[in-house]
């Protein structure tokens, strides 16, 4: 960021701005203002923000029931394969020894939350703010490209959280919460905030401003809880800048349809312009097993709005640790989200006019070839094939035949 | 309609009241305005239009590609099953055969697209007007509770389409516009209109005025051709409300999400609050295998935005004649829809709001019960179960259970 504020163009805004078709320039630009990130480095660079495409991040990493590191770099292998701009650890057992390998096979940027590793390894009430500290400095020496600080939650938020259906969904911010009540202190994320900027600085690792208070269900969105931490994040992200530390504010959790636009420029104002990452919207709470459904429609909406980073959901969520194919099937319901706002950003349109100007000749291999997951619609298309040139819902029926014939 | 218009409350009326938690009098002076309709009798009986929670209605009916009456019967025992407040048939293979045995078989109202069976039954071009209003007469015979009728895709609308990447994909609108062309006449339709309208007064069957111009890519959406034959529809729509025939108007496609909301208003201005049935809308074309989810996405758009009837896309859309497992995909994902969308109507919020309590409790049985699939959602929390009461994504760690303890 300070290289972006003293006009200079880095190899990953060169790289940044060759991948989106953008000015080297603008994009500089917009990483100065902090309106744009860059995660990652060399080749491995991705943007995220203002003027660019949306990005998408899948969430990998062990957990106290499950915990296999061959099954977790798979996933990071077949989500990259599949889409995902990004992959966050959030492994709860061997959090380094995962981290470490992960970041050394993945071929986009890598994420985690430092506090999991700090409170997993030595239990939750009774760990020190140095803990937390040297696990963040951990993590950066381990080549994480952003980490999740949850340091917009205060202890005036959690009380505003007690009213609360469902009081909190966020792990980290779960463990905050119990620490600061249980030490009566303040969480010392923010406390030691300018601490965590000089390291973040160092390596040039960006900051992602958790959302610990991000509503766990429909009737909790947007109450004042949620509000609470997104005025501090505003705070947060000003202080960072400051600091030339490149930084990206997480958003909700569970918001009805139309609460979710106005939550995107409340964001967007209140942090000066700061690339959003948001965890769905979810759009209702009612859909366990479908909730990379939910996720999808609420993210669309989200990122037709302005957000600009969609974090994975996949269809275990709230019920079981994600599989592989869960995180597959999850990275595909997020691109769809992220491309059909893509379209209303004006961005990515030519690919859905591709694939229409050969799906009206009928030409199948053309349209696998563009479709966002090729195998699949193979797989549907050759399941009941028709004995016309057309796909058999038809047959000899099609509309589309008959017409380019007609007309 | 006349019934209502002459303050009667008919048995469904009654029924759907009941249903819904509005009064009588409320829905009958919907009714009355056509503002809402009822589909249906006697207990089967459902409401479509303002003030009711949105509606969705899968398609079943054979293909020339295949066709199994026992298949598709067993599609309209799962959509019902899965949540599908209506079925339709669009058979072309034995439909008189298939959709006696459909009306006798499903708990929840039929309807049909009597075009179909008229041109499948004898070549497209050759046939004679009379033979379609025939068909007409037949479908409401055979009981069909509402029927989709072409009647607003005039040859100006055709001509319209020229310029289109996808010029139509109605099945329905094909027939009519190569008919129309090879005959040089206009749509039959539309010049019988009044006479379709008192076969249907007969029996008081709903009338739903396809959208054979329906745009088929986003490339085409919003383009001359849809908003031509939206008008038409506005104009059949005053003329069915004055001859008591209940309407319904249907729409598009797919289109930019952005576009959606303006779309649904325009709708509602120019058909004098006429029910709004949209197919989709899908919010991007390549997702082929994942139409299901595109659907659901634009779907909570529209009826957010007021439409009040979702047509099931299933996830072989665009690819192949669904099974019955991707007819209940389908269903599911478009029940997702509506109820999101309900949510903003105010409706329905109170299962999200009661899984929710469930879940903060961890009470499992409590939120299966509630969930839109408790079998697929059990399947999944089955899957990886942990050894804590918590589900197996955080298990110890939740923060749900942290907070509920410490707060």
């Amino acid at each position: 960021m300070l290289e972006a504020k003293r006009e200079g163009i880095s190899e990953e805004v060169r790289e940044v701005a060759k991948k989106e078709g953008v000015s080297e320039k603008k994009l500089r630009e917009l990483v100065a203002k902090g309106r744009t990130v860059v995660l990652g480095e060399g080749k491995r660079a991705c943007g995220v923000g203002e003027s660019l495409s949306t990005k998408i991040n899948a969430n990998v990493g062990t957990s106290e029931d499950y915990h296999s590191l061959k099954e977790e770099l798979t996933k990071v292998r077949v989500a990259a394969k599949a889409g995902a701009d990004a992959v966050m650890d959030l492994s709860m057992v061997k959090p380094h020894e995962t981290l470490k390998a992960i970041v050394k096979a993945s071929p986009i940027p890598v994420g985690t939350v430092p506090v999991y590793g700090a409170f997993a390894c030595r239990g939750i009430d009774g760990i020190s703010e140095d803990r937390m500290l040297n696990e963040i400095e951990k993590h950066i020496e381990l080549g994480a490209d952003f980490l999740t600080i949850h340091a917009a939650v205060l202890r005036e938020g959690v009380e505003l959280a007690r009213k609360r259906t469902i009081k909190m969904v966020s792990r980290g911010g779960g463990f905050l919460a119990s620490w600061m009540l249980h030490n009566e202190k303040e969480n010392p994320l923010y406390t030691n905030f300018d601490y965590i900027l000089e390291l973040l600085a160092k390596n040039d690792t960006v900051i992602s401003i958790g959302d610990a208070l991000r509503p766990g269900c429909i009737a909790d969105g947007g109450d004042g809880a949620q509000l609470h931490e997104l005025k501090v994040q505003g705070e947060l992200v000003k202080r960072a800048h400051a600091k030339n530390v490149q930084v990206i504010c997480e958003g909700p959790g569970h918001m009805a349809l139309d609460k979710i636009g106005e939550n995107v420029r409340l964001q967007k104002k209140l942090c000066g312009g700061a690339p959003y990452y948001v965890l769905g919207p979810l759009v209702t709470d009612i859909a366990p097993g479908y909730d990379h459904i939910t996720a999808a429609i609420g993210g669309t909406v989200a990122a037709a709005a302005g957000a600009d980073f969609l974090c994975v959901v996949t269809p275990s969520e709230h019920l079981a640790f994600p599989t592989v194919e869960d995180v597959r099937d999850g990275v595909i319901a997020t691109k769809i989200a992220a491309h059909a706002a893509d379209i209303v950003k004006g961005r990515g349109e030519w690919k859905d006019l591709e694939l229409s100007k050969a799906r009206a000749k009928l030409d199948w291999e053309k349209q696998f070839e563009i479709a966002i997951d090729p195998e699949r619609a193979k797989k549907y298309f050759k399941r009941k094939k028709s004995n016309s040139k057309a796909c058999s819902m038809c047959g000899k029926y099609c509309a589309m035949r008959i017409m380019e014939e007609v007309l």
